[in-house]
């Protein structure tokens, strides 16, 4: 059970579905802010690859709930699939990715211990593979906003389904949705 | 210099408010989260009491611009100015603050390590002390969002002033308008 009264059945809204509920003056900003960040288009990064960098930063924080889901809204979005999320969480260097890509998730875990992690190799390494500003403002800005992100959702104890199913279900909602609608 | 090019004079636009002008979609929703969780009235907590909680975890994550900001922007708006959140940012178990205070602050302090370590604990902790469930939710998602703000800040190695006249500065800007102004 969470750390507050979240005024709500929390198998119904399990993991930051409940604090959105519980307080939409948050709630909107931080959708829209995951709206922009991981769905909007045009942009050099798949809507696939943006929630991949949001899964292995969630999975680097040990965050259930925020790692569970944002891999099956990858897998649903990759054309490899789950296979691909599990290969780059489970061992970045060898994970079939491109090389922009890779870079970019190294970047991402540099900032996932700490903003002052990205040094000015890694930033060079990413451009040198074809990486241009947006990609490498992005990957900081998702990185950074998944540290916020799992930690308001352990932060408050929410519940984290076990069943792979209901991640199933809400990566189909997003895909449809997106982040804006309830 | 940043690590990518925020098309400003970062002089004139330092620490995060390059990358905001930069990129206006996800600056406006990282501007209104700020501006409910930090300035919202009515709040249990006063702008002042909040603002020294942000400044608490960015010293935490030793953000060089968001913690010389927010403790400018908490020293404005507290009675006992600088000097307290000096107090709380040295010695937070022996700083002159309310005992709710501090039990909020030490909240925010496990959420900065992460969620994981928001234990019940401390939670009811807080509520001895008299702490809401608004105020329990609003520590820890105002902790998580500086783990945000001060890696995107760091992450893109934006540039922190030294001067702290240019902090004071900034306050009063904030205290007059808030943070959807640019």
């Amino acid at each position: 059970m969470a750390h507050i009264d979240l005024g709500v059945d929390e198998t119904q809204y399990p993991g930051i579905t409940g604090p959105m509920k519980y307080r939409p003056e948050t709630g909107n900003p931080l959708n829209e802010l995951a709206e922009v960040l991981l769905r909007k288009q045009p942009h050099p990064l798949t809507p696939g690859e943006r929630e991949l960098i949001a899964a292995y930063v969630s999975g680097l924080n040990e965050c259930n709930f925020c790692c569970s889901s944002h891999s099956a809204f990858a897998a649903a979005q990759l054309p490899t699939g789950m296979a691909l999320v599990d290969q780059v969480r489970a061992n970045l260097d060898e994970a079939p990715v491109t090389p922009k890509l890779r870079a970019l998730l190294r970047i991402a875990a540099a900032v996932q211990e700490s903003g002052r992690k990205v040094t000015p190799d890694l930033v060079t390494a990413a451009r040198d593979e074809g990486a241009v500003d947006l990609e490498i403002h992005d990957t900081v800005l998702i990185a950074a906003a998944f540290c916020m992100y799992n930690r308001y959702v352990d932060g408050l104890a929410t519940l984290a389904p076990t069943d792979p199913a209901s991640y199933t279900a809400s990566a189909e909602r997003i895909v449809e949705h997106g982040y804006r609608v309830p």
